[in-house]
């Protein structure tokens, strides 16, 4: 590729950037809009945009870039939780670095790589690696501090007096609830609360399926015939946040029913003998620690305690899993996503192919006639690659969190965070090894004869694969970018359904950050700028650009269009500490290599010890730092439960425990949502509604008066169970109007 | 090497072990060497052998053969711990795999490889796998029951109350002593019973080697003047096991004497501020566990709590080493032993030259004509190369052991372990490895081409080197063992220190055995067992005879020789089992090498399957009993600790608490013993005797009673304290007699 194809494909994607930048500042001010581009802050803050025609609506504006870049940094950790903050403060370290590098590299080595001199400084990098250094340490104890700020906030969060339970084992007469019961009174008895059974989804979730499909016939039934009023027949579920006790009494209150009612549908009968996961609620935050970091019993794979993720983090069909089964799903997963790198490379392979012009017009003689028109060639060698790769790279993120999905995680972040995990090796083995060893070693069927050969080899093979880089950094960093901004599936989905389809606003569906996409792709930018950053300076003033966009579009979308519902805490920052860290370590092998290729020693004598303080500085972020990610020490949490016991609001946090966890609550259907049936019984007689941001469907449940027997309102749960079967009787009978 | 030289090796090893075993079985009868042979005996059930000139003593006997062998597991785990059941475990479960793989090997492969037949079946790996597998998961659940067994043994473990506190944070105004109160009062207020500084070796010891040095004149002074009954003045140490209180108060009491006495030498002040570790005792096993498991502090560096070691097994010179020194010593420890296995590559290379005769006569011309004497050039190839091999790597195991101490562990078994893992690998790279791809590839200067190739390089290179192995057993196996059972230096040591210096008797030391030389050598066995099982299944009668001859010489010498000061509660097992699996997957991809080699892809498919379940398997076995190893289940503690309450036996377990860790105990100096100066003080007032096998040097402190002033022995201490400073005074004005 020579220089006219970098600038095509240069033109190109600033033109996109312009044209969507501007596109975007136009149409955000469109009240049609307003769902797409300003989803968090009418989900959250409920305000809405005035509806007047101005012609400032029509006029490109940078307004939203000053608001993107005035907000601080507490604003954002409150916007859009702790997770949004590091993703920024990755953004920001970057630009540090990058800013820096650039400095140095284009006005230190590229005048002297131009100008054919052999002179390399070590200075450089080590200067680089000092700053990054101090920088990094700082960012990291930073971001710790505010992991540990997010678990002391103000309102106390219910997960951490929680701890999941799995792995229980099968009692051949009492049931799975008792036995819980009896386990955490002999072995946990001054802090055990009580617990919360979780069922196997399908099982309750054929008997909710049923009852939606019966209640949509029925629906469409009264739509035609009876009026609104009809809506008044749905409860909600009586299976949510119940203690142990009321479960007992449940079914001791369904075998009273027997008789009467036709309740021996054995779908209903919801055997405790299955359950497999169980949420167990103590008295202290202390307590529960205590309780999900020690080994319960002599089996390990029983009575497995794990802290429980935050109530609206549950990943609740995970959760019934059985334990013993992980442990085979992750090691499957894991073959899975090795699987799939190393097929991968045949798309890549054929990629690098195009950019080489002359092997695709021996390859595939029939373009000959097309590829010689020069405008042509330019196109197809300059843009036209990482188009294709782009279009690949598409298929990953969706597959990747299918292989996290299957491996069993119990939180929604967890989740997101092991896809980041796998789609950052991806990108990194994939986007990175894959294009610069096939430029020289791969494509030559010829391997790695010897790692002592590897620096050399790399220092070969990255400035061949330079250009192809800063392409890259065009089309996945410039121009991914403003069609972020722009949300062109959004907008276009959004137009069809309210124009075309004519349906009524989607009020509900507003997308989480896709962390697990966008992290890998600004560390691969990372790695691509260290690495190449002394062999091919060019690269990294169109990365800094990269940078300096990604911070404001980054920051503008965190702040209005997505929603933050679960958090992994600050958990993304170790997996970037590390990328840097492997980035760095490879950058210096790479110096190796040309101080190797340039025969200078005592240069290359001086890379050695950068590499050895990088890991020996690594070790020690991950023996001060690192532990703080993985647990919550106990002081701190010791000092919030004596606080909270002191001004008495341990009661209250104790009340609220109890429909804390709501297994079949947030399920993606509305319909379901409808006809949820309440039974937040228990033994607390108030339920003070939920805590999260789902308001809408909670008022169109009627709210029935807590009569309490045995601190138990066993008419409510009557009732729900009258109407589950109710339900479900209509759709056996096919009532289809 | 030619079978002639295989042949003069067997005979010189098979006269080697009738001679040494024969030598033995007269020589234990002596009563002159019962301290060698019976060390542990003497020491711990004080039975003495009669001593009577009959003949019988004088005619060798198969006796100590049948006594070994009719010992059984309990009676073993009695006399020598758990780490001696473990390592008895090992050589049981080599015997059982190779018994069977050699009756497969021996009348299936070897007939085949003679008469030249290509045909191999896969069904003998994979028999043999499957009943390692099903018999290996048998043992390790055998051995966790053991350790659950070891831990809930009927004497109550102190260790199990303790916990060690490393990185307490300087205060600038309060003493250390009175941060570790504050801190575990605050935190842990329900639990912590009281705690006991650990002092900086280098302090207390200046005190005490000067002590010592002015006793030894002293000694010599009264030797020649004085009658014995100056003996009296040595008095125990007041540093051992003194709670908290009692060093404050210890620390006015010297306040107030200053004006007094001369006590201004600054040496004897110990400042608190300098305590780098805390013994913290707590009311129950559960409450030491969860303090030990938990992150303390938002700073994982500070308070950092590890369960403490048993009494006797504590490393007291290692815990004074500041907690964050801690990982810059393990990686520099790391580095230092894998640039060892790297250099020791030269005396191996050396070695390799040895066995083949036509390189070594090439390179040491001079040595032609005595080579070319047919004994003696059998002698060279055939002996010596194992013979050097032995020789080298008896310098491994103390390296090795220093690498260890270096480290940091905390106690005793923990560096034995830790030696033990590092000989290991070295034995694994530089005896197998080394000596396999010497032959080949690394003599031929040309390195692994690609990995593909790597089970085929591995599959030729091994029968090449079958003969050194097979010599390899004989002399590092059979004449090692009888050499074992000769105690060749114990015996040498007796004699002269008996006969010709004439000195007492050494009641005192016992040798502990070498598990971290004896485990990785028998794991050798197995390996080179296993790799050569396919391709050269000669080696296996002999390594049965070796692992026979083990089980037998090592099972007497437990019973009889060594002393078990400490043990790891069976953590040799997880080593020996991670070996195997390595073996086992080595041997696999030799096979698929063999097959790749026989052309028979068939077979070779067959293999890969293999190699996956082995790992599936060692994964679950990491998934079901490896974290028993880790850590003790709170279900067995829990009921321990009410076990021990509902019999009333915790006070007095508290009490014991007071004086289970000595500091100034155990040194290693006779004369030092005698001058213990004791305060074992506290708010006990009783104390109920050491509870180690240490009653002879009891025996010669001067007992005082115990007035106590505020629950201390004042007194005693103010004693104390002058007596020091009499015999450091002693020391300083020379009095040379």
């Amino acid at each position: 590729m020579k220089i006219s194809g970098l600038l095509t494909s240069a033109g190109i994607n600033i033109g996109l950037c312009v044209l969507f930048l501007s596109l975007y500042s136009v149409l955000r001010k469109q009240p049609a809009n307003v769902r797409v581009y300003f989803g968090r802050r009418i989900a959250e803050e409920h305000n809405r945009l005035r509806e007047a025609f101005i012609l400032e609506r029509f006029v490109p504006s940078t307004g939203w870039i000053v608001k993107a870049l005035q907000c601080t940094e507490e604003e954002l950790l409150a916007a859009a939780g702790l997770d949004a903050v590091v993703f920024n403060r990755i953004l920001v370290f970057s630009i540090r670095i990058f800013s820096l590098a650039a400095l140095l590299c284009v006005f230190g080595i590229l005048p002297l790589n131009y100008f054919g001199q052999d002179i390399h400084h070590v200075r450089i990098p080590s200067e680089s690696l000092d700053i990054f250094t101090i920088g990094n340490v700082q960012e990291y104890k930073h971001i710790a501090r505010l992991r540990l700020h997010h678990h002391t906030r103000a309102t106390p969060n219910l997960s951490h007096f929680t701890v999941l339970v799995r792995g229980i084992p099968k009692a051949t007469k009492e049931s799975c609830s008792n036995a819980v019961d009896d386990f955490f009174t002999i072995y946990h008895a001054s802090s055990y609360l009580f617990h919360q059974v979780v069922y196997k989804v399908g099982k309750v979730q054929k008997i909710m399926t049923g009852a939606k499909k019966a209640y949509k016939k029925f629906k469409h039934f009264t739509d035609t015939t009876v009026d609104h009023s009809c809506r008044a027949i749905s409860y909600r579920c009586c299976l949510c946040g119940a203690s142990s006790n009321s479960f007992q009494l449940l079914r001791t209150g369904l075998e009273q029913n027997q008789g009467k009612s036709d309740l021996q549908d054995s779908s209903l009968k919801l055997d405790d003998q299955e359950c497999a996961a169980v949420f167990v609620y103590f008295r202290t935050r202390y307590a529960a620690l205590v309780a999900s970091e020690i080994l319960q019993t002599s089996n390990p794979m029983k009575w497995v305690t794990d802290p429980a993720p935050e109530p609206d983090d549950v990943y609740w069909s995970n959760l019934w899993l059985p334990y013993n089964q992980l442990w085979i799903r992750r090691i499957a997963t894991l073959l899975g996503s090795i699987i799939f790198m190393l097929l991968f490379l045949i798309p890549v392979t054929f990629i690098q192919g195009l950019s080489q012009l002359e092997q695709l017009q021996q390859r595939l003689p029939f373009l000959k006639g097309i590829l010689e028109k020069r405008y042509m060639s330019q196109l197809v060698t300059g843009y036209l690659p990482s188009v294709i790769l782009q279009i690949f790279l598409y298929t990953v993120a969706p597959l990747m969190i299918l292989f996290s999905t299957l491996e069993g995680p119990i939180s929604h972040s967890e989740r997101k965070r092991s896809a980041c995990c796998k789609v950052l090796y991806f990108t990194v083995w994939n986007v990175f090894f894959a294009n610069v060893l096939s430029g020289t070693v791969i494509s030559q069927l010829s391997v790695l004869s010897s790692p002592k050969d590897i620096p050399v080899q790399l220092a070969k093979a990255i400035p061949g694969q330079a250009t192809f880089f800063i392409t890259y950094v065009l089309t996945s960093g410039w121009a991914s970018l403003s069609s972020e901004v722009m949300q062109l599936f959004g907008l276009i989905y959004n137009f069809v359904r309210k124009y075309i389809l004519r349906m009524e606003e989607d009020t509900e569906f507003v997308p989480s950050f896709p962390y697990h996409t966008e992290v890998p792709k600004v560390m691969l930018f990372g790695l691509l700028g260290f690495t190449c950053s002394v062999l091919a300076p060019l690269i990294l003033p169109f990365l800094l650009v990269y940078f300096f966009l990604g911070y404001v579009v980054y920051r503008n979308q965190l702040l209005n269009v997505y929603r933050t519902r679960y958090d992994t805490g600050g958990l993304y920052w170790p997996i970037a500490h590390n990328t840097v860290i492997f980035s760095l370590v490879l950058t210096q092998i790479i110096c190796l290599g040309v101080f190797g290729l340039k025969e200078s020693p005592v240069a290359a004598g001086f890379t050695i010890p950068l590499i050895i303080l990088t890991l020996l500085f690594n070790q020690y972020c991950r023996n001060r730092l690192l532990p703080l990610f993985k647990t919550s020490p106990a002081q701190d949490l010791i000092d919030m439960d004596r606080e909270d016991e002191r001004s008495g609001r341990m009661d209250e946090i104790h009340h609220r425990l109890h429909s804390a966890y709501c297994q079949f609550h947030d399920s993606e259907d509305i319909p379901l949502e409808k006809i949820q049936i309440v039974g937040r019984g228990g033994d607390q007689g108030s339920s003070s509604g939920k805590s999260n941001g789902k308001e809408t469907s909670e008022e169109s449940g009627v709210e029935l008066s807590h009569p309490t027997l045995n601190g138990l309102p066993i008419s409510r749960l009557r009732h729900a169970v009258k109407s589950i079967t109710f339900l479900v009787r209509l759709q056996k009978r096919g009532l289809s109007g």
